[in-house]
């Protein structure tokens, strides 16, 4: 549990169940608990309930409800799109860009293919010329929508059309993306894009692929014949529901001007801590990120001792990725758009979602603040660098 | 959500959650909704509930919580065990029992290994030496603990100490199983075991599996690493905890004699059917099998129209596995016991779980009573086999 009066500033790690996500999924944690592969009543109002759900996610992305496939998160979702395409293509290197998600490149190096790496630019965002040049031979193609970290958005129209004209499959990781830009995802022609509820306010534990209609596709997960035997097992009812109601309200925060007010809040945060402390560098290309993420380097603060005065600030945000919390090494996000190793070990990702309020961003921006001031303090005395400690 | 007043007796399609499960689950899904990966306090709070909830499943597994791992449901268990034996295992092939769940089946079919089929008695029991004989030559096996359909416990001990003779690791789908014996699953030296949580009054969504320590694995998924790297993806805190409360119960209810008062319902409900009923065949081993599940044979009486009148009476239960509802397959577990295809099609699953009473019990048998009367009389009247539809 959050102590109270917390600041949540890592809406790219997780988000907060909305309230209306959680009333939709309750009914089905309860009475509504049937397996919907049942004969009876009940199971029909969840085989429903699901059906329901995947025209939720279905409008979100400009899809049709049958291109979907709910399965048990993001990472599934990436690994199976990632496995099918392994399957089904021929010979050849696998090429992603250099700044995925593990998710991504862990997964590859487990396929026994050829991995080429697509260099990014300064901005974070990859060469179209380099990527071009690594899809000749190659088998298939996955890039992310928009990168976890930087929050930097991909020129995916670009990299899709030109692995269009070498005949490459090409999947893309939206899990940051979608729900983040009024875009439709599905309209560039990919043949595949994995998402995860949880990242936009929906339940963990529950995400989803699209999958092109007439692609061919083969499972990872093989069983009971769910989800049209592209991915078995008992459906997580109250997961699914959850994720088709956080769909709804993703989009209608694109229609309702919600979403550009997360912009105006990250906007102002930034700018308050670019006026207020010295020695600060925002990441990623300024006209290419979601309007939800801020990424800054503090020079001469090693990000995990600004995470504890933060963190006893009551702020919550991150180095890097959630996933790479803890393992002090610099990203390889920042180190692929060529960010000096000591400038990567000390940024902050600072994320907003559609809960975030301006006020808190503003007391968040003077905590940054006065914790960077802190920690220069100590580290100017000459003692060198704050010793990392997780108490 | 199920209509009021109905008879759930479908318990090994799933379960509903425990009270006290959800009441577990809810601070999870509302402020508790940090990524256990973050650095701060809400973090660790969730890192935290998670370490306990491994505890907990490991605890009714008489397992180390360290050789537990969080999955996203029983299938994908299963199909995580199969993938680490297919990679890690040398060349030869996998021995399953005919009557293994579809996500055993389906799953081996895919490894492009030879599949041998270990037959089953008349009682629904793998024939150990059969089993022994296929096992010359084998890379690994797998056999389920109990099965969903019969509820038959399989020989469990004797089957592995014939792999372990022949050198052939050896995992167990154990959902059926786990919870409703009382018997350590884990003593008896496997060397993976699948479960899922929603078979037990956990949600759904979330299962485990069983990794005897020291042995060699490999992941089906692949990411962030969370797991101890043995199946990435954003941990689905509520899920697990869940699990985790649910774990706790039925390990409760094996010591405080819950376990056997379902079995009493269970043999009350068989005698009330059996004594009111002509033409009724029980299937299964009378021995060996599952407190909760009661399996029949009805002369003469379609299975589908059988489910269709205790629909309408508020009876739910289910003919053979969920999975195979609506296939109109007889299934692949009758007719490995030798039940003649017609009998096989003519057969019912009733399943009792912590929440069923003698009462309903009693209601179902009378409601059955009246459906195979009903349907007997209709068919009497020379029309033939009633006409299956779905409303």
């Amino acid at each position: 549990m959050e102590a109270a009066g917390v600041i949540y500033l890592d809406a790219n790690a997780t988000t907060p169940l909305l309230p209306e996500v959680l009333d939709a999924m309750l009914p089905w944690l309860r009475d509504g608990f049937a397996n919907p592969s049942g004969a009876y009543a009940g199971a029909k109002l969840a085989r429903k309930a699901i059906d329901t759900a995947r025209g939720q996610v279905a409008d979100l992305l400009g899809a049709d409800p049958e291109e979907i496939i709910f399965t048990g998160g993001g990472t599934e979702s990436v690994n199976t799109a990632l496995w099918s395409l392994h399957r089904l293509a021929g010979e050849g290197a696998v090429v992603v860009s250099a700044i995925e998600h593990s998710a991504v490149l862990r997964y590859v190096e487990t396929l026994g293919r050829e991995v080429r790496l697509a260099p990014v630019d300064a901005g974070g965002r990859v060469i179209l010329e380099k990527f071009s040049e690594l899809l000749d031979g190659a088998a298939f193609a996955s890039v992310m929508a928009a990168n976890n970290e930087t929050g930097v958005i991909q020129p995916l129209a670009e990299l899709v059309r030109l692995s269009k004209e070498k005949g490459v499959p090409f999947h893309s990781d939206a899990i940051q993306a979608v729900g983040k830009t009024g875009a439709s995802l599905t309209a560039i022609g990919a043949d595949m894009l994995s998402i995860s509820a949880h990242k936009f306010h929906g339940p963990k534990g529950v995400g989803a692929l699209w999958i092109r209609k007439g692609l061919r596709f083969t499972p990872l997960i093989s069983g009971g014949g769910q989800e049209s035997g592209r991915r078995s097992g008992t459906e997580n009812v109250p997961g699914i529901v959850g994720m088709g109601a956080a769909s709804v309200a993703m989009k209608r925060s694109t229609e309702d001007g919600m979403l550009g007010r997360v912009r105006e809040i990250r906007n102002a945060f930034e700018a308050a801590v670019l006026a207020e402390v010295q020695g600060v560098t925002p990441n990623g290309a300024r006209d290419h990120r979601l309007p939800n993420t801020c990424h800054l380097s503090f020079e001469g603060c090693e990000a995990a001792g600004l995470l504890i005065l933060l963190d006893d600030a009551g702020v919550a945000c991150s180095a890097g990725s959630a996933c790479m919390t803890g393992k002090q090494k610099p990203s390889h996000v920042q180190l692929a758009m060529g960010i000096p190793e000591e400038l990567a070990k000390s940024s902050l990702r600072i994320s907003f979602s559609l809960l975030s309020t301006m006020e808190d961003a503003m007391t968040a921006a003077e905590a940054l603040k006065k914790a960077v001031e802190k920690l220069r303090r100590v580290q100017g005395l000459g003692v060198g660098p704050v010793q990392v400690y997780t108490p």
